[in-house]
């Protein structure tokens, strides 16, 4: 099952042919990645990576939240304990448990993202079955060895232009510093996450600000406390960081006046209640938001996942096994507060993202259609995916239009997926401006240019990359 | 209008010839019918049916809902009023207000079940009209008297290999028993549907718990009330019961200790307040969740229509007339206190349901693709159309993949509609894997393993049967 | 890029033959516009419309919201402000502005209508851009000199043959009056919109409802007011108006007692909590249905808008300024009290409308499918729209039928976008019916019938014109 060249594209003739014209201006562009979770030091140090299952199964939460779902224990994928406790370790023995249960993929991205990673990297065009998976196995463990599968050679293979990690705000950035000094002509930027140091809800909340403000050498008050964040974020804007990025449960702002504001500091400091750290995680975006408009770094909300939702999950291995389960979320009441205050300030970017696809047309695509400030980042997580981001399009272009939106992110921790979702992305908008010019709403040379937008210079705009 | 064979199929002719080579593999499978409401008593006793309002008209509230929203008495129906007033009687009459109002069915499915069993059972291909009202009837009504229209020779004709009825947690299931004596080989069996004696709201509430508790043989406390369901469920078993189900207003759930459980029980047996009530219903969908972890009932959960919300028609008509309207429905947080205690045992199986559309993609699909214990069912009653059907596949696929979902449940009180909602359901699952071949999403040989699967095996899996 | 006849048909060869057919049979049927927000002068006074920047920028929200989110200041588009500041007065540098701009509109709705306009209003087939605006300026401008381009010609030429305006309860309707003098045989009929009467959350409510009471010539109770109501109600049915139209936050409908009900009045008029307020609202909605159950109005809700949402553009611009935000709006309790009340009444005709996709199918449809009383308007502001008239078919169709729905309302205050609406519904239209006549769920015949239906017939029956 070769890859085939028109995958994804529209079923029918006429509108698949425009596709293939399209997406061949695309296909080759640099790839712009301007939100993912790669670990900066696989470019600091450039180190092979280890084995098949250490590449494609451990790491990956789409990959093991399906197997467990089906029956498959955590211990048996090899995903490490809290505890310290035995899980599985031969890279071979898991692989064979992945491919034995390889079905339960049909019709799912991870499937078309793990072979085109397969053919692509590793030259494999056959499905993964019990019968091959020992061979298959064999091959890319092989070909893991060679120089040209380290991070700094995949990075120029993939056609990588620039990369953003995404970084707590306490993280020293030594990896990005060990990059820029090595000297290595790869771009990889920072991104500022504050969260740890602004959900007062997290148990290490105090001690994460504690932290925060020794680091930054300022007092433990609330005018320390945000010299700390204005301090921070100086110090990755210098890394080459030219964005925020701020999960979380909810997307309520709040713009309390600064004696407000101060004394709930002072309060969730001691030990936050529910609403006063929901009201605090709200005050923060808009102050977020302010320092933006100073600073210039472009600010993304990502709201509405429950976190942890299993908890015997998490309290046996932690937070982000595959047990996240997003929420519906509103957008319109909640951003308010920030958006009185800075929604018409040009020098402010506010990206939006939604895991509740119900608000793409009823509150996203009209707010991103009138506020200067914002623009819709790509369909997110669980819609990171074909019909997801169809669905993204057909529900956003009409009211926000096209220039609304920022491009692709790929959003991953896997390196080897990240050509494979760009991939995808460009084939998914090419065929949805494909549709647009087959039925007459778009001519083909405008059609292109869209293309070239979102595959490439949106993103670059939109994150001043 | 003779059925087309390639109804429902994808337009285009590429995808629409492997939507017909997928199909071909699954037409003629056996019917597994895990959920629907026929009546046991048609399989016991084997009597011919009467006449054809009284088959397609009277029963069925998708038809007279329609017809009653554009103006037609129930009365006129022939519907049975609660004051055992005057309605029509003549069946003859009825039909002719069915046919006269044929138009109103235009892009429903119920057009396509009509149209599907009158083709398939009574071989009359012509439309419905106010000019053949008259003839189709007779036809249709001297069929009717033939030996091979009895419920046990169309169980057989249909190709059923096996059909579970839903009966009340009070039913003494003669009507199974008196199939079991019988000695015939059709295989009808019951499921657990507890809601009288758990829905505290009900006004017939404590009489209802009262003659389930005698009916046990238990005093009528806590611990006998769940006693009685566990000797129940044992009963139900016996006679071939492998699932329960529940319909309950909201999908909550809640895992009180047993004395904050036995005082609820105490106080909403007195008369419940709303909340109680609410809590009373969530606490025991974790008890069942508890009990089917010992018996092994596979356990569903039907939440989010609003009953009777027409009380004009509840107070002349009585239940399930057509006027419950389905509300938003939530999971997340609903679902947690029983996740919490049973979403990882793998003895549960739990299989959820949902009226509200945009669960599938934010809350449904990426539970079931987490949860062992969790499974979705399939688009449920106004969502169980063609485009229901494809909106549930594309918007759970992705995240939850196609095996933890169970396949189709016809869900219907009208058996002659059985076979025409099996080949629905079965024409836009393929339909769906065709356009997932046709763009290189899926390999067709693992298609036809699909669409086998989502046909037959699924659904005997999940549901045990 | 002239306007290509097979534009919004399905991309299939065999489904677009299908559509063409179908739309042949409805593209000459007349315009029936039953709800817009076309001036009344116009037809009136029969003046000649302005300069192009007039016509087609400043009055349109669409237009300049879009252009409004990209950076694009208000004063620059020439809409007034209210403190009578400076802004851009001159057509042509406005146009121009927009020519430079016109990108953002690919794959708008917006975009079709301005060239359907163009071209089948000025002849003109051309792509505006920054190269060729002066000159499309030019032979707009030129063109808009001649007889043929006035409102009552224009009126022949498109081919309506009944138009209604939205009106407020205290209009003296002089338009209306003149028309009727004049002795012109067009057909323009007023709408009662008492929203400014009703909402006691508008600071003028007070005054509002003052001159509304002195204008009846009533006492300033609620026995006075509700007298008001009747009185004007008449006055516009007496100048050929047919229905009512109700723009509120929610769908919340109350029915409280008299006494009540001339309580809450009392306080209300005092200055309304927002409480009140709502409660108020709520209630004259359910008076609303029953003046219609005496006098035959027939009566729109069209709930869920956040309105005003950026207090900056409010300030400084005033309301309907592109920045209202559509919020989730539900209707199943809301509506209860009304529909207690009236929603089996054959009287009443009660057409629902939404911002908020998600209710189509899980609300509305199953609604309309049932209440004689309710009948469901077609996608609404942000959904009317060539993917928004699709959802809506595809998710209200299988539960509420066509005959449930009313035809298409173009809603605009646009004039020369009247035809290019109802051209865009009817080919959106034929394209769901194609599709499903091709693939065997509806014969072309009725798909034919169908098709004049939503065209023509249904909102012709519906509101009574």
């Amino acid at each position: 099952m070769a890859l085939n060249p028109d995958r994804l594209f529209p079923i029918e003739p006429d509108a698949r042919a425009i596709a293939r014209r399209l997406f061949e201006t695309v296909e080759r562009l640099p790839i712009v990645s301007p939100h993912g979770h790669t670990d900066p030091r696989w470019y600091a140090d450039d180190e092979a990576f280890p084995d098949p299952a250490s590449l494609f199964v451990k790491p990956d939460h789409y990959i093991f939240r399906m197997l467990y779902s089906q029956g498959v224990r955590l211990e048996t994928l090899g995903v490490a304990r809290k505890d310290g406790g035995a899980v599985e370790t031969d890279g071979r023995t898991i692989w064979q448990t992945f491919a034995r249960h390889f079905h339960l993929f049909r019709g799912t991205p991870s499937r078309l993202w793990f072979e085109h990673a397969l053919e692509a990297v590793f030259g494999i065009d056959e499905r993964l079955n019990e019968k091959n998976a020992d061979t298959l196995y064999d091959r890319i463990a092989e070909r893991l060895t060679d120089p040209a599968m380290r991070p700094r050679a995949l990075y120029k293979q993939f056609g990588i232009e620039v990369i953003s990690t995404t970084d707590a705000a306490t993280d020293d950035l030594s990896a990005h510093d060990a990059i820029l000094r090595s000297g290595w002509d790869g771009r990889v930027v920072p991104a500022y996450r504050p969260d740890a140091v602004v959900d007062a809800a997290q148990p290490a909340f105090r001690s994460n600000v504690e932290n925060f403000v020794a680091l930054a050498g300022v007092s433990l008050d609330y005018a320390g406390y945000l010299e700390a964040h204005r301090l921070r974020r100086a110090y990755f804007k210098a890394r080459g960081a030219t964005s925020t990025d701020h999960g979380h449960p909810t997307a309520r702002t709040a713009n309390l006046s600064p004696a407000e504001a101060a004394s709930l500091f002072d309060r969730v400091l001691q030990g936050a209640s529910a609403a006063d750290a929901e009201l605090f995680r709200a005050q923060m975006l808009t102050e977020m938001a302010r320092m933006s408009v100073e600073d210039g770094l472009v600010m993304q909300i990502h709201p509405g996942s429950f976190r942890n939702h299993n908890p015997d999950i998490f309290g046996r291995f932690g937070a982000d096994k595959g047990a996240d389960i997003p929420r519906a979320t509103g957008y319109v009441e909640e951003l308010k507060p920030l958006l009185d205050a800075f929604g018409n300030d040009p020098r402010l970017t506010l990206i939006l993202f939604t895991l509740d696809e119900t608000s793409y047309s009823r509150e996203l695509a009209p707010l991103a259609g009138h506020y200067p400030a914002v623009r819709l980042g790509p369909a997110w997580w669980f819609h990171d995916s074909p019909e997801g981001m169809r669905r993204f399009r057909e529900l956003t272009t009409e009211t926000a239009g096209f220039y609304n939106t920022v491009g692709f992110n790929d959003d991953t921790r896997a390196y080897l997926s990240i050509p494979a979702r760009h991939d995808m992305a460009r084939r998914v908008d090419c065929a949805f401006l494909a549709r647009l010019v087959a039925d007459h709403r778009l001519d083909e040379d405008e059609a292109q240019e869209v293309a070239v937008d979102l595959s490439y210079r949106l993103a670059k705009q939109a994150y001043k990359l």
